[in-house]
């Protein structure tokens, strides 16, 4: 029409979820941070409300989930535990899980999913390698044929959720070279287990923030791997990855948008108790102007967000081109971080020496929103390729 | 839902302007700021088409059309003539004669609505004066109860079509005082013919761009008003002239909108066709990246308007507050002229010389988006005291 | 004339601190983030290297330096512990030992400050309570002469170094209220020694970062004062609080634009290393116009540290006014902290999910800078305040 | 040391030359712009104070100033003519009669620099074609000889002073190809008449701002060059460009700044008299923290300016490294017309609808300061190349 109004179905779920995160969630928030870990009460607790794998079949018992539904999700998580440990916990799954769940084969599918919809298996992405992020076609992993079997050979790097994974099971959706010489074309997804699999080393790396999730790498050694867990078509990774990266950034974003309303709230919540010179600093335009100026950026990206979603579910009802899709998803990652990041830090100035402390939410959320304006699913400028890409046309890509 | 895509009979009446306004208009671009005129041709063409005043009812001749539908007007108008100027012209008879068909007399909107339909009528807005702009309680003009007549004392300044309305006649809906001691309470709209009215005195800006339409000032010394010229209700001109604004910004916005789009489209041609160093330019990253980043921005600014223009219809089908309308055109407001320009002036820049030269249309562009950072319909830091107004409560309003 | 170069003297300086901080202080940066305390044996080479107090008088140990020496010295530090602890360690102290030692009673200054330019003792400042940072005429503790004895009663809050004073005594530059119905002319300071006096009760906050460095608290409850301890004269303690944060925001703003230098290095030595897609990442111009905007601003910034630090030495000299000084170091203020911020975030940007590990030290930079952009010396709304005061004159200060 | 004042001598000269410029260019700005013409007498005034080819030795009647002074000059020119024409006017020949001086055949520059410094000759530059501006390699026009004879064919484009070398005779130093094949290494330095030659047509730009300087163009279609206009050595034209580049790129900075700072002053002069609400704007903090932000910018981009010019004059001097001298041109060529832009944008803002018309001066400014955004003397990204050269080294130069 275009209607920029929720459905009341949409406003529904969002309360119920809203209703368990305000419960459950953001009076943990802090304890998650220092932790550095995220209670089983509150992934059951999700688990329970069907945002465990949003998207996957309800045969798995997934909900079945379209990508605004999975969205309001992120954003209302975030917004309870601003660290975006929680949402980083749901998002991965809720991006990846739909892939492994589209693409996977049924006897492993059986045995991770319905774990994973109950809260009980961890399904993450590992693409990254200690090289390099965005240069998937630098990758060094490879997944050769040897006496008739899969064996895995390489190392992944700053991937979310190797500790859960350890702790949980589940997997980790790897992409691997299988045909190292066709580059793109030469990739497949594996969905490996690294919890108990001989030949898997891991480690993890202590990060500024989003302490609630871990950070780790693997290193895999002659890992021999099972036919079920090769997902889809030989050589067919790299297609699935970015298919699943576009799901997922808009989750990020979506979080992103939600820990900064939550800042908003909290910040606007302050400066109308805080009193200087004798009046509530709500009242200088010096804090209310910077106010007006960031909760406008906020709609915006919240707007650019819902778009993506929308983008997203149109693509799969095949109403929308993927060219679309990647350049609304990649305007949605590019700038809800950046701006989430701007708008907690400039909330956190109105609070002062306060806002510092970790008395105060808003630092944890500073260096959460922070790990997404470095990269997580993909780096800023890996948007801004896409979004020139997707405008001028792949003949104009830069160093091509 | 929410849904991002525009109907079918939108996108349909978007193909009709645009195909009109790319025949008509843009080919006069340039000449229409030259000659500091739109041509009768360009003017009859768009009342042809149902623009000119085109929110009025179908008995007037208007299309009755909602706020999105003028609003995708006013992008189609500027994308053609990027000074603004044209759209400019529509957007104020637009939003005002929205207005004054809605609270104006019969007698009076008789005469003046069905000549505003066929282009042959002038319908603008006078509230600003020389004193001031922002600050409406501080106007002079009053009008005051003498020997049974009222009477117009006080000057209007910086107001659009003043030679438009001498050269076709029509009304300015001007704002006065009748009861300077209440206030907002206290004033009252009157739909001022300047043309052939005893008493009134005109005079013309040379503004810095947008040249098509002119900036000029009444003076009224004893002007007898006839009581038909009354808007509405003594007394609610202030509020007539809030929900004016909130008509004619959404519009404001969409024509930013529509000009840097068109300015966009202009910079990925030219830096597709021009090398250096062997390349087109479009392929360094120092352009690209520039690009992606401005096109977000654009894209945003696009949400934030179409969701504006459709609060505003919200509003009409009384399913919307009246606060969140005021904050949504607001931020709409505040963010689409700014970010227009700042896109205009980037890929000016990707011209080089070129693009300062006035035979690349750009640099109207910059000129006339100026205006609206600037103000016209309200100034940018109007726009922040709204959405600092809506978000905190009128309590925090500074300075009160 | 003007001359941007350093002289001979001030370059062998910063090569001597360089060194010592290069050797003795960068490798322990991270464990004095990780163990919240910087070892001894930096406080003492510190001492050794007469940077301790720096710009106090001889006799007291003191280095007598100027404001520029002492800002090589301050960018020095922040430059080897980009988490800007030990700058503020040393920053702190600077400034406020040189108003302890301009304005002190001679007996008191003999007891402190020869320790502490041993670096056995701290010298700080405390003006902010819990209700207020910037609204020093909101102060609520006050000193009342009670039996012929000076009493203090109230509360400081966000107070650096409490924990340090505990451990190595010292004293806390307090300003109190002597006559609070005259506002700021009734304001005095009293050096303070937390450690070991009766009625005084610590307490620490948690931060979000320059761990090195405690924050803390301490409420005075009826507390006896030596009369020794009060500085200069009573009821000027306002004014000697003003003179001092000119001089330690000179130090702040140095410290940040080291912070921000150190990063830089780190982050061209890192993007000439990591490749991507074949090449060093540095000869992708999204990095490298970015490095470029980010080094002419750090450079801008740094231009405008040292002209205010210089505009301090000009001041002690008797050749410029005050309101020019207030107004150089306003600016430097204001945006070394908010620029050096960031370019930090974006070098950590460049360096993908690496640098937002702990591995890597930038996230400590980004923590430890975070907390002047926050404040620190002074909000960057009292500067911008500080900064339109000068420019417009005083009988313009908003909300007077 | 640093030393951030002028010395007495350049007071005085700042001082004469602004009472001139007071006097005779300031009343005449708005003239200078709608004539599109500087008159004589502003000329032959600043021929008579010496700043006509300012820094060519006074043997040709120049006053062999140094960078420090000239760039005085060009700040207080167009303090007065914030259009920018008449400081273009100064330091397009202020920079290149110095090279001409510098390297020129001595019977031409006697023929030539005396008319000059009398404000009676025009020297330019004439660099860019047609088809691009960065691209100096991808220059088409030759010098052939041809029967002993030496030959110019080929196009210059968007040339300033074309119109003016036709009033008053004199040179552009034309950039050509000698040994196309050698590159950078094989091009060529013309101190080209373009009045009076056989064989060169010249056609006219109409550009958006700074209308008192002309732009143009000239074909040279097998122009007979003289033995005495080519400058220096065969094959080094490359080389005198970029040394007559980083002098006029001072200048244009600086230029840049003078503007901001007139706009800035009469901003000042503006938000104290005009009032809202019943309160000077000034007052405001809204705008008084924008005017604190956007004067602290000013004076960054005058100290990185300054800093600009001493390390030409150090460069002269012996005590420099041509690698600093271009990073510090190229930061101060960066930003001092994008920041200047940026404060003349924000102060029309101030000024609402009068700031858009040309009875306020600003808008003069805003369109000459953004031809210096877009190039002049160098674009914008190729500032940012170099300055990535200069700190990464010329081995990480992107597309190389």
């Amino acid at each position: 029409m275009p209607d920029f109004s929720f459905t009341e179905e949409q406003e529904l779920f969002r309360k119920t979820v809203r209703e368990f995160c305000e419960k459950e969630i953001e009076p943990r928030a802090r304890e998650i941070d220092e932790k550095a870990e995220i209670p089983d009460v509150v992934i059951k607790g999700m688990a329970k409300l069907g945002l465990m794998g949003i998207m996957v079949s309800s045969e798995y018992g997934g909900s079945e989930a379209d990508a605004v539904t999975a969205a309001i999700a992120a954003e209302e998580i975030a917004r309870a535990d601003i660290s975006c440990a929680t949402a980083v916990y749901y998002l991965v799954q809720a991006g990846w899980s739909y892939i492994f769940d589209k693409y996977g084969k049924p006897e492993w599918k059986e045995e991770i999913l319905p774990k994973l919809t109950k809260g009980e298996a961890w399904v993450g992405i590992a693409t990254t390698e200690p090289g390099g992020g965005s240069d998937l076609a630098g990758m060094k992993t490879t997944m050769k044929k040897v006496d008739g079997k899969w064996i895995l050979n390489g190392e992944k790097a700053y991937i979310s959720g190797v500790r859960e994974a350890l702790k949980y099971g589940g997997v980790h959706m790897t992409l691997v070279k299988t045909a190292p010489e066709l580059g793109h074309r030469g990739m497949t997804f594996v969905a490996l287990p690294i919890k108990g699999t001989k030949g898997i080393e891991t480690s993890l790396f202590e990060d500024m923030g989003r302490m609630g999730i871990s950070t780790g790498a693997f290193k895999m050694d002659n890992v021999e791997v099972d036919e079920k867990w090769i997902v889809g078509e030989l050589n067919r990774g790299f297609y699935y990855a970015m298919e699943g990266f576009n799901v997922a950034r808009v989750f990020v974003a979506a979080a992103c948008v939600g820990a900064a309303e939550k800042a908003l709230e909290i910040g606007m919540e302050y400066i109308k108790q805080r009193t200087a010179f004798g009046v509530p600093i709500a009242k200088y335009e010096g804090i209310q102007f910077n106010l007006a100026d960031q909760a406008t950026k906020l709609e915006a990206a919240k707007l650019l967000v819902y778009r993506a979603a929308w983008a997203v579910d149109q693509f799969y009802k095949g109403k929308m081109k993927v060219s679309d899709v990647n350049k609304y998803v990649a305007m949605a990652k590019l700038v809800a971080p950046l701006w989430a990041f701007d708008l907690i830090k400039d909330v956190m100035i109105w609070h002062g020496a306060y806002g510092y402390t970790k008395e105060c939410p808003l630092e944890m959320g500073l260096r959460g929103v922070m790990s997404y304006c470095i990269g997580a699913e993909g780096a800023q400028n890996i948007m801004r390729i896409i979004i020139g890409r997707e405008l001028l046309g792949r003949e104009y890509m830069p160093y091509k």
